[in-house]
């Protein structure tokens, strides 16, 4: 389809791991695993069937890209190490939706962005077709060639600049932790309870199901939306006997479902 | 299996509808439909294939269970036009989450409550045999009677008693009209800034999908639960530029998946 593109990964972790293997079977070429720890890179590095060093005067230089896959923090000071490709007019691009592209800006002409939009908790494979990637990049040339790299793995490729970039890693926040978070409190308050979390399991199944086919405002249901005060005021005295420390939050989100609903 | 059942539905709404569906395809035998306006009662009576009245003195007296599916307020209203069943020895049951079976107490001796735990906001068929089904009787023969049916239409079967339900009901308004409510805050944030949507829909499948096979305190991700204060503390800057209203959220989850990371 088009001439070899050639990638060296920087870390060794999750994202790493994940993006090398369906890089690779999209049938792009990893060059190389760097890692400050030589077993980590190593491990990553047979699994991809390339070379791998710990050492950043040893890195492979003749990738189209290097992708930095390391957390948030790091980014700055690892790049920082291997300032050194820039002068042979290389790519460098990091993995991060809370971070901006211009970390790079320092030490680098060409860099941009490779964000995939989704959560990386588990060991559990995803299908990279269906997760959204979001890229950027200072030059234009480098947006189209991350886009070929991209529209391999990905059928949802979109160019998103650093601030909506922000503003989707807190949005997926909202979507992603907290709502698995009130999963998590009602799992402990069922269980407190002798109340299997298997009887809410369905229903998570079912709300997310149904927003492959309508909008969140349209499937929304419950006491609040109907504007139901006698089943509200019911809940809130369950919670006050039980559970108080969830009040606010039962609050919160019914005035926000239905504002001047609640007394004030 | 066992002798035929025979059910009278009293509504015609989503819940009679679907309740109808699955238990008549379970082969139980749903005698007639009961609904104030005959027009709805005559359109669920055609699905069902069977008689149809909106008059209370012409309600079947040969069922064996009389299933009420009204909305929560019109329970004790509606069920006392039948009191007269009770002289017959008729078991009455309701399908709400939120309400006591003793709602029938004052006219009933035989009562029970038939909940399937479940959001029924669409007409999107759903499938039956996935969905909770809460059981509760004021006599032990009843609830044995209510297993069968329940058993015909779902996997899932549950003896629950009032208080149990109550709390149930409350936290399925937690793990669904909350989380969903979510979705509906982020898909108006991200049109108010022209992103789209269905960059976070792959997010809100996963995160529902992980928890098919591990619980939601494994699942959970994000800079609260890392103690990533740098990100929260970005996240929080784009909030009180973009979206003030939610900082009060954004706070009260945050300090609930990892208290005393934000200051007081």
């Amino acid at each position: 389809m088009n001439k070899e593109i050639n990638i060296v990964l920087i870390g060794a972790g999750k994202m790493a791991t994940q993006l090398g293997k369906v890089l690779s079977a999209s049938g792009l070429r990893i060059n190389q695993v760097y890692n400050r720890s030589i077993a980590a890179a190593k491990h990553l590095a047979q699994i991809l069937a390339c070379n791998y060093t710990d050492q950043a005067e040893a890195i492979d230089l003749n990738a189209d890209v290097y992708i930095v896959c390391v957390s948030d923090q790091a980014i700055a000071s690892v790049s920082a190490q291997f300032a050194f490709l820039d002068q042979r007019g290389k790519l460098i691009v990091h993995t991060s939706g809370a971070t901006p592209g211009k970390v790079f800006a320092t030490h680098f002409d060409r860099y941009g962005v490779f964000y995939p939009l989704q959560s990386l908790s588990t060991e559990q494979e995803v299908d990279f077709q269906l997760i959204p990637i979001c890229l950027d990049a200072k030059r234009p040339q480098d947006l189209a060639l991350l886009q070929t790299i991209a529209q391999g793995i990905s059928q949802e490729v979109y160019a998103i600049n650093d601030q909506d970039r922000k503003l989707l890693h807190v949005a997926a926040v909202f979507v992603n932790n907290f709502s698995n978070h009130l999963y998590t409190l009602m799992d402990q308050w069922l269980t407190e309870e002798q109340l299997p979390f298997e009887l809410l399991r369905p229903l998570i199944q079912m709300t997310a199901q149904k927003l492959t086919t309508q909008s969140p405002a349209s499937a929304q249901t419950g006491p609040a939306i109907r504007g139901d005060l006698a089943t509200i005021e019911r809940h809130l005295a369950v919670l006050s006997e039980k559970k108080p420390d969830l009040l606010p939050l039962y609050q919160w989100m019914t005035n926000s479902i239905n504002p001047n609903l609640l007394p004030h």
